[in-house]
């Protein structure tokens, strides 16, 4: 089956419309039209060549929201009809430890991501920037009806990098939460954790989104280019949540943790970062990192979602306009996700 | 009340025999007859100089085992003929978050430190290279009588400083643990960590201990030095608990932990560590640093440490051998710690 995509020719190049071939619908696929396709910040990473050598030409999008159009005859979970979405990863070995324990994105054999990488069956994988994707049942997720399909797209990368986190080192009532960068994924993390009951702050380097971030649910807002956050807060967070990939002072903000506390990167810069051990030491701190989640933890963070009306703040744009919403990305101006309509691709 | 005790006179100095003053015994004091003192590496550090100015003629010693031989009028703890001990902390608030928490060792006010700090009544605190010590009875651990009293000495220290973490990130029936480097703290942790349950791996710059670290508890050692190690262990560990001061290749530890694995320190090395922060996104994992214990938790460890027959491997010395003592434990000849025999100052 060829179908449209908007690919990345070649490294650094703008994508451009072109035609893919998808795989025939196997026993346990499914084949999505999709609907929506978020821009996560790794599409243009990954296009950029910033992360290495990828299989040009790429189709990124790893946000995907559309309709089951056909399932494979081993496929009862999912139904033709079906609103469904497809995050960071398509398949896995399902029998390691970590697949077994749930946590897929682990892996120990390899996850096989949504674009740019190599199937279990040896072809390269192409993402969400297209009208359809065919993909292994077990591998994708029910979107509540409930939820805005486009802002939902956002949720299958931005929301489980964040309820992740919040999750595992338990935001909610009674926590002090802080959330540092307000932008894709910072505002889903806020968004999150205020559902999730926590008492959330946002450290962004100025207060220039304030007005936003209170709007989205949190209850402070500070500007890091204020050195005076670092005393004001100083011990006061149980969980900080670091969506920026950009390198930080991690001293200062591990200042900023309670005994016990922790320090969570969703991102990695490329750098290595300087620790002085003797800020952990001092308050039993961790500082940790987490990527994405596994496909039962991203069931529950769309169901949990869809319960508390939480979706992605997204500005829909048409897929022509895919290079300029790169652009407008790597300048952070977008708030606080473009997703691509994808049936403009048809 | 004047008493005898070994002394560094300046910085770098040799310690030399000397006499100290203690105050009265106040209404919520305890007065120790000092039995055994154990020898910290810090103790080394802090008459060295190495962690700044002091307050000389310091008195080191936190790792303090001795009988009750008074008490203050408010006292109803402790009592005259009971074995106790005191660690590394005499005082601290009692009323901040931490304190009321249990730990006080993460005073916001600040912590007395056993030696070279200054108590609440502005007095500089000598430790327990000494005849006697008066202690704030709520800073006055019960011993139990069933372990000996010069193997108990270190627990005050080394024990609490492993069991902490131990305990803190679950190392129990199950779990696989790690501990780095078999040393005063090394061997405790081996031992600890053993009586919980865990699965115990020394990890040691060479096989030289080995043998004494499969009698102390661990079931397995390995080599640091050989780079198969990192190979054959990759994501096997729930908890490492590295007690090596020194920098080490932070990366490469990390690389041994599971998913959801923590790396505790509980030395910090002077120079800031480098992390990748990819080392920790790509399996959930920590890196932690933690810090002696509790009051609550130091009797917990001690109880534990009785109910399981756990004392420190000690080589006792009178106390004009605590100069040549501290020349072996900076050539790590020691196995695993060296005690004075404070009536030797008598």
């Amino acid at each position: 089956m060829r179908v449209n995509a908007y690919a990345a020719p070649a490294a650094g190049r703008p994508l451009a419309l072109t035609t893919i071939e998808r795989r025939d619908v196997g026993p346990n696929d499914v084949l999505i039209e999709i609907q929506y396709a978020g821009i996560c910040h790794s599409d243009i990473h990954t296009v950029n060549g910033d992360w290495g050598p990828q299989p040009f030409p790429v189709v990124p999008g790893h946000e995907i929201v559309g309709l089951v159009t056909e399932v494979g005859s081993a496929v009862t979970r999912h139904h033709v009809g079906d609103r469904v979405g497809v995050g960071c990863m398509v398949n896995s070995c399902g029998e390691c430890t970590n697949c077994r324990n749930g946590d897929e994105q682990y892996c120990l054999n390899g996850m096989v991501p949504t674009y740019a990488g190599t199937d279990r069956d040896g072809t390269t994988t192409q993402g969400g920037y297209s009208t359809h994707v065919v993909v292994d049942a077990d591998y994708v997720l029910s979107v509540p009806e409930s939820l805005d399909a486009a802002a939902a797209a956002p949720l299958l990368c931005a929301g489980i990098t964040t309820y992740a986190p919040l999750r595992r080192w338990g935001a909610g009532p009674g926590k002090k939460v802080a959330v540092v960068g307000l932008g894709g994924l910072g505002h889903m993390a806020v968004k999150i954790a205020h559902a999730l009951g926590a008492d959330v702050t946002v450290l962004s380097q100025s207060l220039k989104k304030q007005e936003d971030g209170l709007r989205l649910g949190a209850d402070h807002y500070h500007a890091t280019s204020d050195p005076d956050t670092f005393k004001q807060l100083a011990g006061r967070f149980d969980l900080i949540v670091n969506t920026v990939s950009a390198s930080i002072d991690l001293n200062a903000y591990l200042g900023l943790l309670a005994v016990d506390g922790t320090l969570v990167n969703v991102g990695a810069p490329a750098e290595p970062l300087s620790l002085h051990v003797m800020s952990l030491i001092g308050a039993r701190r961790s500082f940790a990192g987490s990527m994405i989640g596994g496909i039962a933890l991203t069931q529950e963070m769309l169901d949990f979602c869809a319960e508390h009306n939480i979706g992605a703040e997204v500005e829909v744009i048409s897929a022509d306009k895919v290079n300029e919403a790169y652009e407008r990305v790597l300048a952070s101006d977008v708030r606080y996700r473009f997703v691509i309509d994808t049936t403009t691709l048809a």
